[in-house]
């Protein structure tokens, strides 16, 4: 019941990132097949560069439901295009859990794994932000999340309040919903207030 | 006798890749040196994503002669320049034929290291189609086969054949030939009949 | 207190790559996260893909000042950025210092595998020159190295003296400073001389 629970989480995440992808692919009028290839990449990139530097099999070559799933994501744009632009504000709650649960899910796994905390931040971050990071190479354009949005910072602060919590309490639900929460209300807070991280000021030339 | 065709085959696809890379290099007037990474990145990106995401040793690092062949590659281009022009129809078919046996290597492989078939039809499109893909991030550009052309479809379908056939007979043998035949007759179709994936439309903004 | 003296060139050479890399994001205006990032992937990108094809574990993730030492380069450039404009000269030896010694660390740690020279010699030339790619691609320009500069022919050489010393004399310690020499050597000779690699002319279209 609690699986069903996360995997479902981890379903919705996957579309909305997904989704993400290819609907940023049709801003640049690409095929269905690059489409396709852009939502994957948004979808599983952080995740696949993640279980690559861990050295273990990427988690979507032992289970066909992501590649699928990322099909799924394209005949839904293709059939209710028109109605998706009215559905921002829930793609936003969407993108933003399935980010949170990301985000957790790269950390629990490499900790698994015996790493450190320092690691599972970075990891968490890298499974959270990373695809959206290869999505915009692959339509080249400046990656998002280097200029505008929490988004990477809010990985981070999860992280560190994953291991906040670790130093006080052994329950691994606590940590873990605690990063979630953290990493979803700086999200929801970032839009609500217009946060943003500091640009770093060209001093040169 | 068998072997050494296959090998032929494969020095003439890797020699096609790497010039098709060469040469877009050249139009942006990058140096040898560059020329002849991204030529090398053309040739055996592909591959070597394939062997981290199968978590082997990448083929070129137990074999010399991918980079020799690359450098052979840059220097055919240096003297031949202005003849290489008139020959497009050769390139492209020493392309098709590169990239069918590319798409069988792949699929191949992966089915030796024990993994289902649809994984084997992803790592046979990746092995063909993402080394194109890395050059075009590599010269700043969008990935020519996200907007045009059947490259990456044709890739798949190979793959599909190669699966349907595989249902019906255990002639790996037959296997592997319906699938190159496959991906070079869609490739020749669709430039042919100037086929193409349908556009993705924007639907926003 | 010779490890001492080669880590201390290593933390030099990282803050160097990393500085270079967190000046252009800021010439980008990237925010403090994407400086960060860019700076990082710019410092230990090279080495990291070099481990992956080595298949073994990436370098910074055994030890966490990699990380750390990049957070200070940005605090560094946050805090002294009129200043660093006036360090040019002083950020180029620091720059070329480090290059020689990822060089030498990649060409070492690929022996220390079992690998032939010739792949030593790439993986040299990856540890070193890969980064500054990476970097490019991250802030969506052309690769720097692929237009101007000796940078990834200064890695080459350097690996190909190491080779030859290597076919005359047992002496690691000759054949790595003998690489490293070389790769400064050239580095600023290049820089005096005007050197540059032949441009490979644009010849169709």
């Amino acid at each position: 019941m609690n699986e069903l629970f996360l995997l479902l989480i981890e379903i919705v995440g996957t579309v909305a990132f997904a989704i993400s992808g290819i609907r940023l692919a049709a801003a640049k009028s690409f095929d269905w097949f690059g489409a396709y290839v852009v939502g994957l990449v948004t979808a599983i990139g952080g995740g696949t560069v993640r279980d690559l530097l861990l050295n273990t099999t990427p988690f979507w070559m032992v289970n066909g439901w992501y590649l699928a799933v990322t099909g799924l994501s394209l005949v839904t744009v293709l059939l209710l295009k028109k109605y998706l632009v009215k559905l921002d504000q829930t793609f936003f709650i969407f993108d933003t859990v399935g980010l949170a649960l990301f985000v957790v899910i790269g950390i629990q796994k490499t900790l698994f794994f015996g790493y450190p905390m320092w690691v599972a931040i970075f990891m968490g971050t890298t499974t959270g932000a990373l695809g959206g990071v290869l999505r915009d190479i692959l339509i080249n354009v400046e990656p998002l999340i280097f200029r505008k949005d929490v988004y990477g910072t809010a990985c981070i602060a999860g992280g560190v309040i994953y291991w906040a919590i670790a130093l006080v309490s052994d329950s691994v639900i606590l940590q873990q919903s605690m990063c979630a929460l953290t990493v979803i209300l700086m999200r929801i807070l970032a839009v609500r207030y217009n946060w943003s991280i500091p640009i770093l000021r060209n001093y040169a030339e």
